[in-house]
This record gives C-alpha cells, structure tokens and sequence, in this order.
C-alpha cells in the first residue's frame, strides 16, 4: 500500500515484478485503496448496518474479500483446494448470508483492515519469481469450466469491485435513512 | 459479444489485437456478460425500481455504463473533452442522480442491450490498430492528476463492475421486498 499517490491513476509495471503481473497488481493496487476508501471512518455499528435488516453488511462484505484473495493463493500458488481446516476458517466469510452476520460483527474497522493486509502481503510475497507465462496456465474451474491463472486474479479485483460497489450503496443509504 | 463459452474464464490475447490490449479486452468482455446476466429477464419496470425510492434504478446504471464508454472513447482515442453537444447527449446518464431517474426510464430492456452493444462495438473498432505502447500514454486526468490509458480503459470496466455489484444487489433487495 506504498505506492505514491500520484501514480494512482496509472496502471503500470511494479517493481520487482514480471510486466503482466505488475499491470495486474497495479489494478488490484487501485481497487484496494478504493475499498479501504470506501469504508474509511465507519463504526463498529455502521460496519454491521444492512439495509431494511436484510442482505450483506458492509463488515462482511470486507472479510469476504480477505477470504476470497487467500482462498485464490491456496488454489492458484499451491495448486490445490482448501483443506477443511482452511474451509473452516474461511467458508463463513466467502458464503456470507446470515451465519456470516451472525459471527463477522462487533468489530471494529481495524479487525477488516487488518484481514484485508495481511491477505495482500502474502500475494505480493507469492507473486515474486513467477513469471508472466504462469498468468497463462490453465487448470480446472469448478466442476464444467477451465480457467487460467490471469482470469482468477482478474476475479479476485472483479469480485473486490463488485463488493466495493454494493458497499458504497450501503453506505449511502445507510446515512440518508437514520 | 461472441466468444465461446468454454474462453469465458480465460483472460487472454484477443485475435487482431495487440496482447495486452486483448487481455484488456478479454476482461471488457467478461464483464459485459456478467453485466448483461445480472439484468437479464428484467421488465420496464422492474428496470425502474429503486430501494425505498431512493438512489439509482437498475436502468439508469445501465444507461451509465454505455455513456462511460462512449465518453473514455472521445477522450482516449479522439484526445479531447466531449462537445457541448456530446455532453448534452451523454450527461444525464454519466451524472446519475434524480434528474437521470427521471429520463431514463419506461425503457425495455432493449433498449439498455442497445446502447451497451452500440458503445462496444465502436470500442472494439477503435482499438484496432492500436498497439501496446499507446496503453501506456500519459495524459492529464482531471484538474490535478495524470493518468495513462490503460488506467483509463480498466477504469471503464472497474466502473462497470462497481454497478453489476449494485445491480445484483438492487434486484435480489427488489425480489425479496415485492
């Protein structure tokens, strides 16, 4: 999370890094500083809100992505499914719904901030000395499908938007309605 | 829009294109897909409805999404701002808001389906011939950045992302609640 401010808007090669992954980093970069945007300031009450009592709220929508970007690190770097020690530790927060909301409440912003860091500190340290052909290797994708290595981090920072999207409406309607 | 299926989750070079614009595009297009799954089916009015009247519709989101394209198309590849003209057209749905919600709405889906199809397939057109470098050019980005055209054209889909996120959210709260 170091990168100048003024290098924002740009999506470039990292330091350190092959020239695909460091685009792919560099967005994943973006997308990060605009989630912790987007939720920056938020209360322990506020983080647990959801609208009309219903759907995701914007605490479990934030421990999602720290459970999506680590479970990707399990099938991408080592190359196989999570164990049920893992799936136990993760499956609440990438299911979400109401056992999600039942268990991932009553923290403060720092708890996600730190879920979501210290996921992205072992990416960065995964990513170093793979090479831009890794993006290409294709393996199996759920039960039907193939995907490479490039869509699956793709969809790690899709997902993240995804969410970051659903948190800013949360947001919103959260601070026009108390 | 006619990639086969099975290249769904593959981010990857896109025939007649140079490599790193086709991965752009490659994602472009998986996102275009998610975009239209999340709408699909979706009556006019359906398309009009809002959480508790508030916030955006499901159909000026998508209108949004079109008159972002085509705007990052005028600044990128014509290298200008938009016409008063331009704007006039554009505006509206770029600004969002109630005025937007006013205007755009009564629509069928089709028409949505029509403006995104329209705006890509000027993009598509538009990045031909282009090569890799051109990503990385630098220009200004509102009153005190910079941002290079990679940054720009992952920011068209980033924004796309951000409200399929509301989209799928605004419906599953609009099925629940009728």
């Amino acid at each position: 999370m170091e990168t100048l401010d003024e290098k924002r808007y740009m999506v470039e090669e990292t330091a350190g890094y092959a020239p695909s992954i460091g685009r792919l980093l560099s967005m994943m970069h973006y997308v990060r500083i605009t989630t912790l945007e987007a939720a920056q300031g938020l209360t322990s009450e506020e983080l647990d809100y959801r609208i009309g009592g219903q759907g995701n709220s914007i605490g479990c929508l934030l421990y999602h992505m720290a459970c999506v970007e680590e479970v990707y690190q399990i099938v991408t770097f080592e190359d196989r499914n999570p164990t049920e020690t893992e799936f136990e530790k993760l499956g609440v927060g990438l299911e979400l719904g109401e056992k999600a909301h039942q268990i991932i409440c009553n923290r403060d912003l720092s708890f996600y901030i730190e879920q979501l860091s210290h996921a992205r500190a072992r990416t960065m340290e995964l990513f170093t000395g793979k090479d831009d052909s890794w993006l290409d290797e294709v393996s199996p994708f759920g039960q039907d499908h193939e995907a490479n290595n490039y869509f699956r981090w793709f969809h790690v920072f899709e997902d993240e938007i995804n969410h970051r999207g659903q948190i800013r409406l949360i947001r919103r309607h959260m601070e026009k309605n108390r």
